[in-house]
């Protein structure tokens, strides 16, 4: 017996069996099929129809544009079980039964692959439908729009060709809109439709309806593989080898009269999350003239007035899917001569603002758990809702020159490009900031969007391409800006009262749906205003904190707890904030950034400058009172949480003028012959700049090696620790510094210098009287550290991964070479799956950093381990961060947020699993 | 019952059960005294005496200077045992025993620790012996002595104090030599001494024989931790904490009159290792005359007119001893009255030459077996036979300033340096070569002896402390040089003919015993005609080939054969004496060398400025020609064997002027106002090279990285390779070439470069019409790709591990760095063991290369897997690589002698252990 290709909507529990789950249905039925399929067996009112799979398309495109054995026949099976549904038959000159012919994939791709209505009509059957509906105009049009789509979907004919002769048409009988044209006007334009096709094809259009449908089915599959479907996967991350299924569905009419309409849902507000029902529809219209932003639509509220019915029923329908689906669903509907057809639902997109205030109200609902709404929410959108807004005083300050619909909120700043292509070379290759502006948008132009950091159009609505895009990416979005005249010609754009050229800067509140003329300067959110995110974080933490996972039972180690998530922060402004945003210590204080303040500067050149010890230590006694008052302030904003300082780390030279500039000075007094003590002192300092120079400074004189070499400094610093501490624990304060060690190699490194800095500590304790609770520990950035982590473990009492350093030499990639050389093209020609600066390497990096983590252990079973690198703010870092059992992430404070979101989702998806 | 601290050289067997082993034996009583106990037990005549062990030793250090419980009973009570044995009780006016008190560690140190003889005599015992030997002078003699060594061993006193004293009295004398004092004169002799004595130490010599015995055997204990015995073990790799032990021995005396004598011999000749009794005797004298150096003594083949009956007798020890040890032994003997006693016998230290010529013997003479003459010879001896030696011609050409006993062969040049603190200096601060000149050396001067490269003394013989310290540690050395009158305080030297100052430059050869003025051109010796090293050698291949070790039986891997020897050649000169020295391939062939050759290095920068691919390409085929012979000529050498090409490896920088020079010229024309078209050139040059300057070029585009942006380059390398091999194929060798890509840390690298350069492969010999067996791999030298070896074994049909960069990235050390700003301290400093450029880092980078070839195997069993970073050439690095289960090491020609030696030692030691 030959597989099954095809499934009826009303199959679906037979479908279900065979998938073994829900998500194998949606992935052999298409979101759409599996939607449309589940929706029938709740008893909604879905127009009858089948699914032909997505194995289905996957054997078509395998075999090189062939039917797989049996499907046709499956599929013309499953047709007259529809016909018996109906009481129709296709082709029938009677009473014909119509068909739509819809791609429909696992993952939504907006717009991305085709469609083709009314399937079923010919010049026999339109006669049909006049005398069945008893509206001529309306048959005709149902006719044009097939051949049209047909023509241009299914045979390739340029859109433009058909539009055209429809414009010439309207001209001629002096019609402003379609809507104007009368029946016989549109027998006519199906006359010149029918011309047209024969033009560019060579024959006839087809008369069979099986042929009809049978091309219609082809052009589903082909679309799979578009270049613009190609594309938009590798955008959004959608595997190639799903397919498409195609849904062949009857036909309804919401362009029957003003009885009937079309519009499409959401069960919440996409863009705020409210919980009220949120949609458009159009009157007499098809579906794709809602989406395609044409004609602008009326929101859902009028419906209850108009057809008040009709909203019931809608809101009915809206209740059992949110029950049925538990989360907000974008739904798409039909109302034919006042009978309500639903067409599509499916987890509806909607802004990361929307995301978390759905989820948590969700779960206020009882429809869902808390890690449930943890789960519902990216990273990525707790990133976009904390992105800079528009300061409120500029704008205050500013004049609003046009205003739209707030279609996909945030600030964008950029120059004004007037087509995709010019958007993406300006933003690739010359790294300009672009704003796309575009009467509307089509699929054609998501390269151009996605480059954008901003988008424009004058048409369309909160539900129009542009503005489903713009939210699925986070791309701030006014869209049906009509005070905007749009010139694609000339390349500008005019309102009342300014003009702007290609180029020219804007500002574009996506969360206002307001335009301004230039650069308006932007502020952070207030995080403490977040109610919503801020409960969610709360319960992410809480499923981190409460997550305790063990180790295998051949080893003994102690049990590790979920993520926490700590800040790197230099400045008592900075830690503060990380404290507001959830940091629950400081993983990283860089001391060396506070020796590049102003008045330290000269202080410090001239310690390093020093000819004998003595002079060394008298400008290190200067620079202890700065240093002490840094790490008070730290130190007293994050008691009683832990405070890791690292000590000194760079090479000593990058303190000092740059060897080439002093090198072109001093060679420039030699050439001209300068004399004197301006040149001596020159010529001493390139002297002795030149003898700290060193052919690979990432790899030479600095970290712990410098301190072994001259350990005044950092002598000077855990002094300064210390005595910050013992008067912060006076003052009150539980103060817990804990000193780190950098660029360890070897377990000696540390035990030398360790032994020397906890002589210091114990000094300032005793002559301050007062003992403070302390840590020495070190960090792991070089791979011997790592290799050797259990002896270094049985030194340092905690672990820092630098996965900065660590990655730069475990690929022996300098960073600051490799970004600009060759990494870039790595990554775009696959040769890595990721930037490894960026996103963790796991089978590298990460096998040294797991290593670790557990050989530490075992010499140090309470060892506390983080990473303080650029990857603990990163998710799939936090998350390979979880597996390997570390205590804490440090990030950014801007991304503890995100990085608290991402180590509860962590705890989520690892629940259970061993540790090691 | 108290613990044994004292055991009578005649209890050996009772020794040897609480030891465990001989091994055990050696290390509780000294080598020293395990040999008398030994030669006891076998029935050769040994004085009676007891050994206090060096556990006794170490409780005595440990408590602050207390003998352990018992042990001064215990010595008591052994010391009643010899006097029982000898007849004669020790402090009896009568018939007095006198004992010497002897140091004796394990490992012979030679001359860093204490003796005392003639313990025992007092003002009353010494009357005795002037009765009981009728020789009045000798009694005397002994008693001046003993207070002598006393007092300056035992008490500290300079040893100058005694010799001023003495040396007035020889010329109150007018005696010329110690001999023409006579007895009388020595009894004056003794009042003086005491009288230094009191003044010294503020009391009177020690007449209680038990008490002499006591400080003595203090004095011993205390020496192992004197400064110069700690600086010989740091030297010479002896662990501190084993303690000498004390030997308590009968005094016999060589001093009698002409019937007696005293002497060290060597069962086979140290110098050259011939078969032949070799050593030097005293007539009338003790020990320490003949060691010391001051009078030289006769050949002791003479013995055989003088004594022949002892002479017989000592031949007959010889044999015996030699048959019973299995190895060359050195020996100690003295002759009281025509009575031949035994001292000491232990393993001989020998030159190189002889170590090699005894093993070998050895063998042939059934005495050992191949395994262990293989474990008699070091690496280090077959390097020091390797060392390049005064090129003959310029011999001739030179004169003679002066000959010496050959007693350390080899070659040196360097200035002469006139004391050992100045020797050290020059050599370790200025880098100087240096040659210590000195009338004889002492204990003191070994710091300056290690740090020169060759040692001149005017006095002493082949066994003396200059020529025993000099053949341990492969110092060349010319002693005895008679000709030579040396002024220490003028620091000047002379012969009849020539004068030589402090700081003048020698040539010393101590293969023949001859000293050249200025500096003598050297030559590396002829490989082929050491025969003797050729058999040893031959013997430790087969022992590795032999050598098969499985994998633990969870694992399935094929079995590894013990290492073979490659080497690393450029060029075909090289390659031909790396097979001339055994190697069995070339492991590492740098491609990149070839284009610094005069002729080429403009094309090559031609090509790296090229602005487009067509203009590459056309300076790369002027260069193809030139590389096709390069590789033709070292396929052709090493035929049937592999050779390993490594495409080009460094950033391209590296061919073109630096970026300092350039950008001086430039500032100095910018500034002189210079214009035209040279300006114009350094200009652009200077953009160019500017361009291309990295943060961390060790870290940048370079080796694969380099390929996959700019794949020109190694095409026409891969091209060269093929057409230079489907060549000498044709001619009728059986070359095989194996690509070697470097710097690979992504699986994705070498398969993108990999792919394509196969391609090229291919293509070539299918245009030669002709296919050679070939091999695509890669380095391993990222950290990366060891921890992801298995993935890249997918790829990679070889490994070779280049563990000078994996050094560098494991350890996060940049060499040119590193080693001269802190890696040198942190060696002295002991953070380091090692230099880990020098000697492989088992614990980091050795983890590495375990984890590397074990994943490795198991993605492709047969991978051929070696290494070529210099650890190749390294004795511990080769063992390592052994235990790691690699196939070879490769490393640079002279080195391959000392590489095969180590792998068959290495097979020998971990015979039957498995891999992984």
């Amino acid at each position: 017996m030959a597989k099954k290709w095809v499934y009826l909507f009303k199959e679906v529990d037979e479908t279900e069996k065979y998938a073994g789950s829900w998500d194998g249905v949606r992935g052999l039925l298409g979101g759409k099929g599996a939607g449309l399929a589940d929706m029938t067996r709740a008893g909604l009112p879905v127009p009858p129809g089948f699914t032909i799979t997505t194995e289905a398309c996957n054997a078509y495109l395998e075999s090189g544009g062939k039917f797989p054995d049996g499907m046709w026949d499956q599929a013309l099976e499953a047709l007259e079980d529809v016909e018996k549904q109906t009481g129709k038959k296709f082709g029938d000159p009677q009473n014909p039964l119509l068909v739509s012919v819809r791609s429909g994939a696992k993952f939504s791709m907006p717009g991305m692959m085709d469609t083709v209505l009314n399937v079923g009509l010919n010049d026999e059957t339109v006669k049909a439908m006049v005398s069945l509906t008893g509206n001529e105009r309306f048959a005709w049009d149902a006719y044009r729009r097939l051949i049209q789509m047909f023509g241009s979907i299914v045979m390739g004919i340029p859109d433009e060709a058909f539009s055209e002769v429809m414009e010439d048409l309207k001209k001629e009988r002096g019609a402003r809109l379609d809507t104007d044209l009368t029946a016989d006007d549109l027998k006519e334009l199906v006359r010149r439709f029918e011309k047209v096709y024969k033009k560019h094809t060579g024959s006839d259009f087809p008369q069979d309806p099986m042929g009809q449908l049978q091309l219609a089915i082809e052009a589903v599959f082909k679309s799979w593989n578009s270049n613009r479907a190609i594309a938009y996967r590798n955008v959004a991350g959608i595997p190639h080898d799903l397919g498409t299924a195609v849904n062949v569905v009857t036909m309804v009419f919401g362009n029957m009269g003003n009885d009937s309409a079309t519009g499409v849902a959401f069960t919440r507000d996409p863009s705020t999350g409210e919980k009220k029902f949120w949609g458009e529809y159009l009157v007499n219209a098809q579906g794709e003239d809602v989406v395609a932003g044409i004609r602008t639509p009326k929101p859902i509220d009028e419906m209850k007035k108009e057809m008040p019915q009709v909203y019931r029923e809608l809101q009915e329908v809206r209740e059992r899917l949110e029950r049925h689906y538990r989360d907000m669903q974008d739904i798409e509907f039909t109302i034919e001569r006042g009978k309500l057809w639903m067409l599509q639902t499916r987890t509806g997109k909607r802004t990361a603002r929307a995301a978390i205030k759905i989820a948590v109200d969700m779960v206020k609902e009882g429809l869902i758990s808390k890690e449930e709404a943890v789960m519902r929410v990216t990273p990525e959108q707790v990133d976009t809702l904390l992105h800079p807004q528009f300061d409120p005083k500029a704008k205050e300050n500013s004049k609003v020159i046009a205003t739209g619909v707030n279609a996909s909120p945030g600030a964008a700043v950029g120059q004004l490009a007037f087509d995709a292509d010019t958007a993406e070379e300006w933003a690739k290759k010359e790294h300009r900031d672009v704003v796309m502006i575009r009467p509307e948008t089509k699929p054609d132009d998501v390269h151009g969007m996605l480059a954008a950091k901003g988008i424009l159009t004058s048409r369309g609505g909160a539900t129009s391409h542009a503005a489903v895009v713009a939210r699925q990416f986070g791309i701030p979005a006014v869209v049906g800006c009509e005070e905007i005249e749009i010139d694609l010609e000339r390349r500008e754009a005019r309102t009342d009262k300014v003009e702007m050229k290609e180029g020219d800067v804007v500002s574009i509140d996506g969360t206002a749906g307001e335009v301004f003329l230039g650069a308006l300067p932007t502020v952070h959110p207030d995080f403490t205003k977040e109610k919503d995110l801020a409960t969610l974080l709360g319960w992410a933490d809480e499923i981190a904190a409460g997550d305790m996972r063990k180790w295998p039972e051949d080893y003994e180690g102690f049990p590790t707890r979920g993520l926490m998530v700590w800040a790197n922060a230099d400045y008592p402004r900075d830690a503060q904030r990380a404290r507001d945003f959830g940091a629950m210590g400081i993983g990283l204080t860089r001391t060396e950034h506070m020796f590049f303040e102003e008045e330290r500067l000269p202080i410090v050149q001239r310690m390093i400058l020093a000819k004998t010890s003595e002079e060394r230590e008298k400008y290190l006694s200067q620079l202890l009172p700065f240093q002490r008052e840094d790490f008070r302030g730290l130190l007293r904003v994050m008691a009683p949480y832990p405070v890791i300082i690292r000590l000194i780390d760079p090479p000593l030279h990058e303190f000092l003028p740059r060897y080439e500039s002093l090198l072109a000075e001093v060679i420039e007094m030699r050439v001209k012959g300068v004399t004197g003590p301006e040149r001596d002192e020159k010529e001493s300092l390139l002297a002795a700049v030149e003898a700290m120079r060193e052919a690979n400074p990432m790899m030479g004189m600095r970290g712990v090696r410098l301190s072994i070499v001259m350990p005044e400094i950092v002598k000077m610093q855990v002094r300064a620790i210390f005595e910050a501490a013992c008067t912060e624990k006076k003052a009150g304060y539980d103060v817990h510094p804990e000193v780190m060690i950098p660029l360890v190699s070897h377990v000696n490194e540390l035990k030398v210098i360790q032994t020397e800095l906890e002589k210091v500590a114990k000094q300032v304790m005793e002559e301050q009287g007062i003992k403070v609770h302390y840590k020495f520990g070190t960090m792991i950035e070089i791979p011997r550290a790592a290799l050797t982590a259990e002896e270094i473990a049985g030194v340092a009492q905690f672990f820092s991964f630098g996965t900065n350093d660590l990655t730069q030499m475990t690929f022996g990639f300098s960073r600051d070479d490799a970004e600009a050389k060759f990494l870039i093209q790595y990554v775009e020609q696959g040769i890595l799956p990721k930037n490894p600066f960026q996103v963790l390497d796991r089978d590298g990096v990460g096998k040294l950093v797991k290593m670790a983590a557990r050989d530490g252990r075992k010499a140090r079973p309470e060892l506390e381990i983080g990473i303080c690198g650029e990857h603990g703010g990163e998710p799939s870092s936090i998350e390979f961060c979880h597996i390997a059992g570390l205590n804490y992430v440090s990030c950014s404070p801007f991304r503890v947020p995100i990085a608290r979101l991402a180590a509860g989702q962590a705890a989520i998806k690892h629940k259970g699993e061993t540790l090691g």
